[in-house]
């Protein structure tokens, strides 16, 4: 098991990917303007890419559109203090291929947020890093 | 009640900040190297700032201080697909005063990671914004 300078247990990409997969719900870094924010979002891992939905000219699909962006999921337990995160970045590109288009307008991705979501955007998995705090080693203050 | 273009309640600065305070694990999205990452913090929230600590010379520190930062809590029921979002965006300055170093100490602060953490860093409340999806507006597909 290999650890980090901060004592945290380092996930391998496929151990990674396979915890991205068990979420719904992960947080996508971007600027809105000049200020930075964090967005969580619905999603759904490809074999190749984190998708996400959202609307026509949202601040969303502006500020992510063939950038760099972090998109990051993670679960914490706050009783043991043990948790896990994972970071993927990637370049963003809305989907526009009709027939790729299609196939990923059939997978189950949900949407919460009430608004229009007729947009697609993967997310390439480029660099996948997971971190782990495992129990033993959990120290509180 | 405020709804935003996507369908969202708005929170305003003191539901947003109580809704902070409930919480024990934020998300800073930061640059590390090149590349943005989001990293899961333990934080207290003062009545000015929002206080995390992190190891001497860590990615985290070299990372965000003095930079503008955005900093983020949330919440979700994955059953009613409702859930919560706070971001608060400001100036990281590592806490350095004495006697206000002295008081940060004495917070109930903790630290899941393992690692040292002898360095507090103070996130200052300048833009704070929250969004809230309501129950009865959901949309799921």
């Amino acid at each position: 098991m290999e650890i980090d300078r901060n004592g945290m247990e380092v996930l391998d990409r496929e151990h990674s990917l396979a915890l991205v997969r068990s979420a719904t719900i992960g947080r996508l870094a971007i600027h809105a303007g000049a200020l930075p924010a964090i967005v969580p979002v619905n999603f759904i891992l490809t074999a190749d890419a984190v998708v996400i939905r959202t609307g026509t000219g949202s601040k969303l699909q502006q500020a992510v559109d063939n950038a760099v962006v972090a998109f990051e999921v993670d679960d914490y337990d706050a009783l043991r203090h043990t948790g896990w995160s994972v970071n993927v970045v990637g370049i963003a590109r809305e989907i526009t291929d009709p027939s790729l288009l299609d196939r990923v307008r059939r997978l189950p991705l949900a949407h919460w947020v009430p608004g229009p979501a007729d947009h697609h955007l993967a997310i390439s998995l480029d660099v996948v890093t997971g971190r782990r705090i495992l129990e033993a080693a959990h120290v509180s203050v």
